[in-house]
């Protein structure tokens, strides 16, 4: 894994204030050397935040230049004011490199519902903008410049071999379930130097995206902020990747995007366990998904694991009330690795042993079989504990 | 509220020994003096259990004498054993009466994947048979019988004048939350001296449960057993209801079917709160109960009032991501008539004072504007606490 930032690109991180907390980093800054190719994928959620609503705009694009992103204040709910201010935050970016408003991207996670504090937003671009570099110190400010109740920087990589070329993708994420103060979000920005025509990177963001991204749940609830960005510099030469460069790249992508993604349940407040669920053999991905989305969703199925309890009844019952329709004579269940339930019937196995296994792993490894077809799908989920609610519950007091 | 038999069915409920405890009742049998009218609404899960197949093919009906429930064994994902058992309980519980055994009912909940200790549960009906009566305490061991993990029984009833009669309706119900050992489910059994055509039933339960029963969360987990069924001894006299009439007794059958429902989230596992939500101004009643219902099993919006706050940003976001389109600018949100949120945006509140209103009240009423049409529905939900996550993650240790 690399954690060096791709060429075509310099980044920075730096304390601005908007956070409370001193040196903590609440602001990160991407600069491109030159017009890059962006693409992004953004929040479902028709209350969606100034800043989605800038960059849905302007993306898919060839001619971004910077990026800059806040943390400690969503820009969410905000009106005309926050329109404003979204826009502003653009402005002050393209200045650093000279560019147009119009060629650069802005992300904001925190809380929501207030305005921001845009003199400390300006002084912030002021500031990162001298900072700006391409080392791996860079890399991380700028991984914790996006942070927000995260237990710690979220970052992947990969450097990927085309024919005579290497290039190189890099990724910084943050999320951890909805914590607040008032509510966060999930943010990914993943930088490479590959070299991508438009339609090929909006392709790309979108596929990595439904593959990783849109397959993690903490607890189901779509923020107003989540977005995810695509920036390629196409430093590392060449023409536009197409064919199978641009598969093998592709595959890359995913890889990076799988490995951010699955942090965040990981990292999910509270979470004593990573759940992992692999749902085969249905008859197409849509609908192996939401079967999938609805055993992660399922605060029975959360705490069942929360209680190393091997309970088969409540994952495939969560199957059965999906919305999606299977054979119930068709379905098998393994857990750990050890058959609960096969074709429609739980048969014996020892309860402890699995159990033990649970509890003794961090990761809870949840298949599900079908026999509808040949579509599948893997998904991660975290359980669901007595701190998680504390944490939801009491973060105000 | 009545809670004695209506006329024209004598009831019982005792214990047979499926339930580990003691003198805790676990079969409850309701005998027809004649053919009664019976109608059900039953789970949407794919995984049903065998008493929900044998009891969708029998109703309606014009023709039902008798209706068996036990409880601590849900006989569900128990295969052709399990419809063989199901249909034996019908047999018996039509023996008492000699009647045929397709104009027998059958109703389980309790733990699944085990098959019903058949020798009890015949031990059971015939215990049953013999101490069938009409009075309060017949009615209430009746309410007891179908109990799992419930605080206490759950009755509901009503007397209502049409014209010249009086007709009775009594409810009983089940149901407090997916708990175990393995998971529980929802029952309700209404019953009637009114004269129903089989259409009428059909139309009432069917009307009934959408307002009802289909209106309340705890975690949002559809179980295998979900039933209602409503029967109609006809007894009180006079042609079947009809024009106004039926519209009377329609909306009586629904406010004793919103008391039994209201009763689970209230008696949800853990809850320290009752959420009840009021969606209106949507477009249709279809989207404004997915609002309603995505805001019912959002964990932060549970945990949200677990902790006496008002996030206002937790039930504006979640309307936003129930995959119903509005315009965002057109919403409002109170709770507990304070006025949180106006056309699109927050609005200074006391947050304190807010606050103490919910930590005061065990319901909490939250209400949600939109200004898409005329369409609404009131939600009933519980709260989400660290008693919830310890009831269902530790219950098998």
């Amino acid at each position: 894994m690399t954690l060096s930032v791709p060429a075509g690109f310099r980044v920075s991180g730096v304390h601005c204030g908007i956070k409370r907390y001193p040196n903590k980093e609440d602001l990160t800054l991407v600069i491109a050397d030159g017009p890059a190719v962006a693409a992004g994928v953004y929040t479902q959620n028709l209350v969606c935040a100034a800043p989605v609503i800038v960059d849905r705009a302007r993306t898919p694009s060839d001619a971004i230049r910077a990026v800059v992103v806040n943390s400690g204040n969503a820009n969410a709910c905000t009106g005309e004011q926050g329109m404003r201010d979204a826009e502003e935050m653009t402005r002050l970016a393209a200045e650093v490199c000279d560019a147009n408003p119009e060629q650069a991207l802005v992300m904001s996670t925190g809380i929501i519902g207030h305005h921001l504090p845009m003199e400390k937003v300006a002084a912030g671009i002021a500031s990162a903008a001298g900072q700006l570099g391409d080392s791996s110190e860079h890399w991380q400010a700028a991984a914790r410049g996006i942070l927000t109740t995260d237990n710690g920087v979220k970052m992947a990589g990969k450097n990927v071999r085309l024919g005579e070329r290497e290039v190189t993708i890099a990724g910084i994420a943050k999320g951890a379930g909805m914590i607040g103060p008032n509510m966060a979000t999930f943010l990914g920005l993943v930088l490479t130097d590959a070299s991508l025509t438009v339609d090929a990177a909006q392709q790309l963001v979108t596929e990595a995206a439904d593959q990783s991204f849109n397959c993690i749940s903490v607890e189901g609830h779509t923020s107003t902020n989540d977005t995810m960005l695509l920036l390629a510099s196409g430093a590392a030469g060449g023409p536009a990747l197409s064919g199978d460069e641009l598969a093998t790249f592709e595959q890359a992508l995913i890889e990076v995007c799988i490995e951010l993604a699955r942090t965040m349940p990981d990292d999910g407040e509270g979470a004593t366990h990573l759940i992992v669920i692999d749902v085969t053999g249905c008859s197409d991905r849509a609908g192996a998904k939401q079967i999938a989305q609805t055993i992660a969703d399922s605060a029975l199925v959360k705490t069942a694991v929360t209680g190393a309890d091997p309970n088969w009844g409540r994952i495939v019952s969560a199957a059965g009330y999906a919305g999606v329709t299977f054979d119930p004579r068709g379905v098998s269940l393994k857990v750990n690795g050890f058959q609960l339930y096969e074709s429609g019937a739980p048969v014996p196995f020892d309860a402890a042993e699995v159990s033990a296994s649970i509890k003794g792993n961090r990761d809870t490894h949840v298949e599900l079989f079908f026999q509808e077809g040949t579509a599948g799908v893997r998904f991660w989920s975290t359980d669901l504990t007595a701190e998680y609610v504390r944490l939801n519950a009491d973060y105000t007091t």
